[in-house]
């Protein structure tokens, strides 16, 4: 085997300084990320404990921080998933720790996305994209409904993975909650509503809720928005790809703040 | 077999009539259209020739259009790429009729989206699901690089490819030159363009052209442009998801007109 046995367990205890980390839960051990992007920001962030690099060529970028092994483009591929797009690099990393959103410092002006059984991976990857592209303060999911970080995810985020917190909730009532007493209004977005995005003065501190990608937000989770607001648009479809949904809302608290 | 023969070459004759029609191309002539909303804008559209309908219970809704067999969930499965979300249903229909861009007759006021090798079929759903929300006159695409119509594009597009103008150009300068004579202005999207669109006053026709997933626009696309411009946003990430920031493009030009 060309890759290192498991780290279940292992390589955590150095992240327990950070206060803004907790210990991993058990699904969350060892990732393949493959990809350009997803490979060098992986490698550029020092929360992410990186296990061994693959590669097809010598590396034309700093590998201090990792073991590296060439191989050849067969075996690269025998590492990973089937018609994973790897362009030459494969990294075996730890997952990231777990991000705690009690533990988080916004800043005054700040935006947050929650999704609401999104399950997709390729669309938390792009909706991670473009929350680092928005700055978002941070992406938060439900745990029990979000996939497992995997390198599709990390893949479609392009490296934002690295860079944009990425908080897993037991509960999103709750939340939902911790983010109202941190300041923050709740917007659901609904295409039911009567409130219009682009006619409505967003505060400092949005978060944004999007449902999934079938049914939009449970009845829980509308209920605990402070509002319900839509995207302007025609009535030829019912609604958008929550990423696409996902880059509009954030890019209109980004371009009126 | 559950499903009829080929019928390459068939069936296109109704399509005659319709001066925007021409006659689809050799490789366009068979698709499975899978996932409720996909089935029932298929079924809706008189342009698109249905050829039978398999579903795993009584169907709630009109087929008078189409034959109906009834299939477990195990025939139904068989006759779709594995892992296809089909709830349910599954069309098989002809592919739709080419065409032509000289042929649109254009609003006066109009945004149009034309793909530079944009090859990801769910990408290129969800842009075409982004143009019917923002009431867009047309998706264009270089017939060469653009994947042929197929199931993955037609349930990303959640129905929106029955509703929104979708032209394979043979060249895509061309392309941005019928446009310019139709009135249009060409807007290259380009993460180095120093105008930025959100501060940009679009003119009524307008025509955003987006790059590749990974290489952006090609220099010879870029040099056909009018202007290019770029989307606001942070130095977290290079560059976002194609369709989102075509969602972001399309949003912007409905939100100010």
């Amino acid at each position: 085997m060309l890759f290192s046995s498991s780290t279940k367990g292992k390589n955590l205890k150095n992240t327990r300084n950070n206060k803004h980390y907790r210990e991993a839960p058990a699904h969350n051990t060892s990732v393949w990320l493959y990809g350009r992007h997803a490979v060098l920001a992986a490698l550029s962030n020092p929360n992410r404990k990186k296990q061994k690099l693959f590669v097809t060529a010598k590396p034309d970028f700093d590998t201090d921080s990792v073991p590296v092994q060439v191989v050849n483009k067969g075996q690269l591929e025998q590492l990973l998933p089937e018609g994973a797009v790897h362009q030459g690099l494969a990294l075996k990393a730890d997952a990231l720790p777990s991000l705690a959103l009690e533990d988080i410092a916004f800043k005054d002006k700040a935006v947050v996305l929650v999704l609401d059984q999104v399950v997709d991976p390729r669309n938390i990857g792009a909706i991670l994209r473009s929350a680092a592209a928005f700055d978002a303060a941070a992406v938060v999911v439900a745990d029990a409904h979000a996939p497992a970080e995997t390198g599709t995810l990390a893949k479609a985020a392009c490296g934002a993975l690295e860079v944009v917190p990425f908080v897993r909730v037991n509960n999103l009532s709750r939340a939902l909650e911790t983010l109202k007493k941190k300041g923050f209004w709740i917007y659901g977005l609904d295409g039911y509503a009567t409130a219009t995005l682009s006619e409505e003065k967003l505060p400092a501190k949005t978060a944004f809720v999007l449902g999934s990608e079938g049914d939009g937000m449970r009845r829980l989770t509308t209920k605990n928005c402070d509002y319900t607001i839509k995207l302007p648009m025609s009535d030829k479809v019912e609604s958008l790809n929550v990423s696409n949904a996902a880059a509009i809302a954030l890019y209109e608290f980004y371009r009126t703040k």
